[in-house]
């Protein structure tokens, strides 16, 4: 435990994640009233700054599901990033802050109708699709779209795989190609997803050799696909440690480089994680601290349900960052503590044998960092407690 | 699976759960766009007069959290039914409809000192606790109020077991009102959960047996409690058979009359599930569907983050009730679905192996009923895509 007693202690395995104008210092002299999260617009731009450095060839779409504040979409706006979109819904958020749907694309493969034609007539041309199903609903409701199949692909290395519920089997996008051109559609591209919060470098360039042998088989079609869309699962830095955007980068710009037959006119991706998670910080007030049956269990004014979703969906594997207001914290003692949320619902549990100050009371502000993705966009009013507001800091 | 052909199929394996009127003939010729809840307000109304009838000395106070829908809220009211709230929040809901707070308990026992404060100050005098923390904090921003303790007894016969989180040692309970009188609160009552849609009949008994050897140690402190809380968990019918309010209604009166050293002013239970579960259908519509690794796969435009988390917490065991729109329903061969949510989260899956027509397609309509407990309170608009609206029927 005295390895803790430095640095951000023992939950917090790679290198601090707390961004430049976020430290707990910072944070514990905000007296707005919790649960909030601060975040850090500069560190936005930083990011997909870094990116594009990375990744030079390869245009970041911005997944809106990720974080769908105004504030983070005008940024990444000003940054040249396009959009990606699950619904009409985000469609609508990114209109509102001024972005063209013409730059926008559309990569829920299973989409309602409604939405689908709603979006063509706001200007949205791109539509991704994973079977003739869709296909023919596109054809219907937006006739001469553009689309790009997802293909499925290993995403084993990934904390959250996609690939039972979305993405055609390799073999089975080429059809579904020459079925758009007969649909009238244009056959525009491929994408795939190596799953979320992936960590195994060699799953882009895998997922990129097996687009590859896809578009040579098309090239016997007469069809040149115009976009390749390397999808998201970039990953941010939690407790673990992950790659670097530039090691991904260098893997991802070589199979470009050896595993294409051709350079599509446009090289995509769809960072949200990656982009935000680490430029935001969850700060809560503990309601109390109690003895159950031995443990130690702290009561948090935010949960699993109006904000912390992804603690829920990987307990006991995914660990947040945390910090205390607490000025002994770094100093005394550490425990391990249950950490819960506010509601009368047990599955509000977010964290087991989280290690804090022995000394945490009533009133403590808890600091969750990397708390910028997949937080409020999960957020509902369980209980009656409302999703924490956002405010970001100006430095 | 023709035994399915009939009746409500195999997922319902007890009596059918559709409303009067809510029926799938009655929900198939509602042309208002999906997803939506459709709910019965008599129904509401009937399943009040029941439990009263079940349970003659027990006075329901409705838990909020369950759900919220202000003509839910005015219905259980005009049936007499006071209140249970888990924050401020739900206070200002039933304030809004014009329930009295002073009829209101405020349940959660771990609350945010801001959240007593203002609960005080609108009239509510009556608060749990299970812990000196607790205590302490009532006693400083609520001078005087009335407190009652819950205490942890055995809740493995319940789905949603919540006796880690809360609830104090039956030994405890007793040097807990003691601390509650010194500090200046009125050591009012006792209460406990059985853990929600409990159906072991035995947990109410155990529980209340509990409570009567606490009253009795009380005596002997000069203590006499005002109100003994029975709690929630009440079960309602999804999928599984379930003990009737009637059997648990017998079991619980016996004990009262054997179990307790005297019967306290107050004897109420706080309902939420049992009340409201069995009176509304959610109605969603299959946005495409999909052979997926040779599964079927259906895409609603409901799913488990814009209304249907509970079958996300309980995924494998958790049954709604379904059924379909389709003509042939009843008449073809029914096939195991895998049905999923419109996000682009493959999390936000609902149900595996759901049997429902081999002719699903596009645009038909999935009834999913006992859709009326805990899940608009869950629902956040991930994806974009908001909660259902709810609308009630007229009959």
């Amino acid at each position: 435990m005295t390895a803790s007693l430095t640095g951000l202690g023992p939950i917090l395995e790679t290198p601090p994640t707390w961004p430049e104008g976020l430290t707990p210092e910072v944070l514990a002299a905000i007296e707005l009233p919790t649960p909030f999260l601060a975040g850090d617009l500069r560190m936005v731009a930083d990011r997909f700054q870094r990116f594009a450095r990375a990744l030079p060839r390869v245009r970041a779409h911005y997944a809106v599901k990720c974080n769908s504040a105004p504030e983070i979409l005008r940024t990444a706006s000003a940054q040249g990033a396009g959009f990606e979109v699950a619904s009409i819904g985000e469609l609508r958020m990114l209109q509102a802050v001024g972005v063209d749907p013409a730059d926008v694309l559309y990569s829920n493969t299973v989409k309602p109708a409604a939405h689908i034609a709603q979006a063509a007539e706001a200007g949205l041309w791109r539509f991704a699709a994973d079977s003739e199903g869709e296909l023919h609903k596109i054809a219907r409701v937006a006739p001469g779209s553009a689309v790009y199949i997802r293909i499925r692909v290993d995403d084993s290395g990934s904390v959250f795989p996609l690939s039972r519920k979305f993405g055609a089997e390799a073999h089975h996008a080429r059809a579904l190609l020459q079925e758009a051109k007969r649909l009238g559609l244009q056959p525009y591209g491929l994408t795939f997803h190596v799953g979320s919060q992936c960590a195994a470098t060699s799953a882009w360039r895998q997922a990129i050799a097996s687009a590859g042998r896809i578009m040579r088989n098309l090239q016997q079609d007469g069809i040149r696909l115009e976009m390749l869309d390397l999808g998201g699962g970039f990953p941010a830095r939690y407790g673990d440690a992950v790659p670097s955007i530039e090691q991904i980068g260098d893997v991802i710009e070589s199979a470009l480089d050896e595993l294409l037959p051709y350079e599509p006119l446009l090289i995509v991706a769809e960072p949200g994680r990656h982009m935000v998670a680490e430029t935001a910080v969850m700060v809560a007030s503990v309601l109390g601290r109690e003895e159950r049956a031995g443990e130690e269990w702290l009561y948090l004014d935010v949960g699993a349900y109006n904000g912390l979703m992804e603690t829920q969906q990987t307990v006991g594997q995914w660990r947040f960052p945390l910090w205390s207001s607490r000025a002994d914290h770094g100093v005394v003692e550490q425990v391990p503590y249950t950490v819960t949320g506010p509601s009368c619902d047990s599955s509000d549990t977010m964290f087991y044998g989280a290690p804090l100050p022995v000394t945490m009371s009533e009133g403590d502000r808890v600091f969750i960092a990397s708390a910028g993705a997949y937080t409020l966009s999960y957020a509902s009013s369980f209980n009656g407690f409302p999703p924490p507001a956002t405010y970001f800091i100006e430095r």
